[in-house]
């Protein structure tokens, strides 16, 4: 089997068929503008959900629950499982959340609504705007770095063979193809070309300095003034993310994109002006129409596994399972 | 003679000696913290200057007077000699510019007062919070990676040998050492140690996108809620600068530091937004108690030429010719 493409997605399928017996080579140029690379690391399935998306956290959540003993055998992948909280900084956000909470516990799921003096004795870097949220147990998080190079290391010890340059359907001698290109993968074949786009992100790494508050224990969601942003702590710094424009593959770190993540993510850690800040990149999220991955036979010999947008690295365990079940049966479609 | 320091003030004295038929070895490391590589590129005695340092501005003239034909001499160093526009945000910058202009008349130079719309007719990105400002001319600009690349080039057609690492006075075999290490200096001589201070500074480099306006033609300075930020086209984008710390050698560049300058360089060129973040950047001015530079005998057979301050690239031509004068002096004091 070849895989075309090396990020999360295709590193985890390579790994899971090789481990089943088959002969896998991957096909990666190492891209770092691909999502596994620049992505903020949260697998968070309940957070991200929303009415109307019922079968994205579905799928999400039944990934979620393999993911840690997916990692237990990968390694060290920088787990962790101290939670998330979704704040407010004002009446239209804790609205939102209103919303956020009714539709969980609709679902049976945990969600308790905090008040801002609540949220700041659990992380007391939280900013004097924020004044209300809500605490989502369950979600997890992981260094997403780390857990590439965890993949990589389990793919060779199952032989993988990685070639380091791109590759087409047309271009490899295999029995079958996997796409799992990402953003690319429209590229790829005619029948993803009108369905996954490109969605850029852009992201910054921040790192602690001597004298400054520590990062939060737990993941942070916050709309400012309408975005979105996440801060997702990552060893003694943080994570920062993400922008997110339909712009074509146009890697530029933006300006106007930076300015709106500094800005929001003071707004809800104040602390972190102090920081440093160690990088600012941009990355490309694999986009479909339904926000739903594309996990299927295209036509004989050639199967999809992309169109995870914001969500690769939590679907990642059960992309694979899919794959695995796809090529047992041994059909085409 | 061995040259301590391969940065502009290292490299000019280097190159100039070496002509004047000395056989000359310059020490560095390359650190890209220097003052040289992180700077800005503005020859700025003019703009720079402010009633009681008319001394800075003097040499600073005097030294300008000399950049068109080192220039020449070095060959493409990116000179530009569209001049600086100094603009105006509130009353209170107004009444900075009503200073600096009498000032400057004072000393029987030009300084044009220009409306909102006037500086608009040169400058049409400029934003609609400016609303007044001084046009300077005089002033120079360049590339100073260029010309550092310029001077390497230059020392090298004179037979100057750069070793590539850090030296000390005592670790070096020469009959004159030179001590042009920038905010280095002070740990390089006893007499340095106290005057010579580390001053931080982040800068950031933008670089123009399709659909985004271009860069102004001239270098505009501006006070934004009291924090002085110059914005110097290059290459069709800009450099952005400058923070300013007393904090020792802490090369982070931090979040507050990148936030400030965004944000003041928006409210001057609102249309950078779309620009590209192309890097953010820090590094250390040679601080002296005056912001005079060092240039003298600190004792037989060791000069000083540092303490440059935001002047070291403006003063580049006339250190070298003072410390020529020196030489051929052959005092020590």
């Amino acid at each position: 089997m070849s895989v075309l493409g090396g990020g999360v997605i295709g590193l985890s399928i390579a790994w899971r068929v090789a481990a089943s017996g088959c002969a896998v080579t991957v096909f990666d140029d190492e891209c770092r503008t691909g999502g596994s690379w620049v992505a903020g690391g949260m697998l968070a399935p309940v957070t991200e959900s929303w009415p109307g998306e019922e079968e994205l956290l579905d799928l999400g959540s039944r990934s979620l629950a393999r993911w840690p003993s997916f990692a237990r055998e990968l390694g060290d992948v920088g787990l962790r499982a101290e939670g998330t909280l979704a704040v407010a900084l004002d009446s239209a956000d804790v609205g939102v959340l209103d919303v956020l909470a009714d539709h969980l516990r609709g679902l049976g799921r945990e969600a308790d609504r905090l008040t801002g003096r609540e949220l700041r004795a659990l992380e007391p870097g939280l900013g004097p705007r924020v004044r209300g949220g809500l605490s989502v147990p369950g979600d997890l998080a992981l260094d997403n770095r780390k857990l590439l190079s965890a993949l990589r290391k389990a793919c060779a010890a199952e032989g993988v063979v990685v070639e380091p340059r791109r590759a087409t359907v047309s271009t490899v001698d295999a029995d079958v193809v996997v796409i799992a290109a990402g953003a690319w993968s429209g590229e790829l074949h005619p029948a993803l070309a009108p369905v996954i786009r490109p969605v850029k992100g852009e992201i910054l790494r921040l790192a602690g300095r001597r004298g400054a508050l520590p990062p939060p224990t737990r993941t942070i969601r916050a709309h400012v003034e309408g975005r979105p942003v996440y801060l997702v702590p990552r060893d003694g710094g943080l994570v920062v993310g993400a922008t997110q424009y339909d712009s074509g593959f146009d890697a530029a770190v933006t300006v106007g994109g930076v300015r709106d993540l500094l800005r929001d993510a003071e707004v809800v850690l104040p602390g972190i002006a102090e920081y440093e800040l160690v990088e600012a990149a941009a990355g490309f999220r694999a986009g479909s129409p339904d926000n739903l991955p594309v996990i299927r036979w295209l036509e004989p010999g050639v199967l999809a596994a992309t169109g995870h947008h914001r969500n690769g690295l939590l679907l990642a365990p059960i992309t694979a399972d899919v794959v695995l079940t796809l090529l047992r049966e041994g059909g085409t479609r």
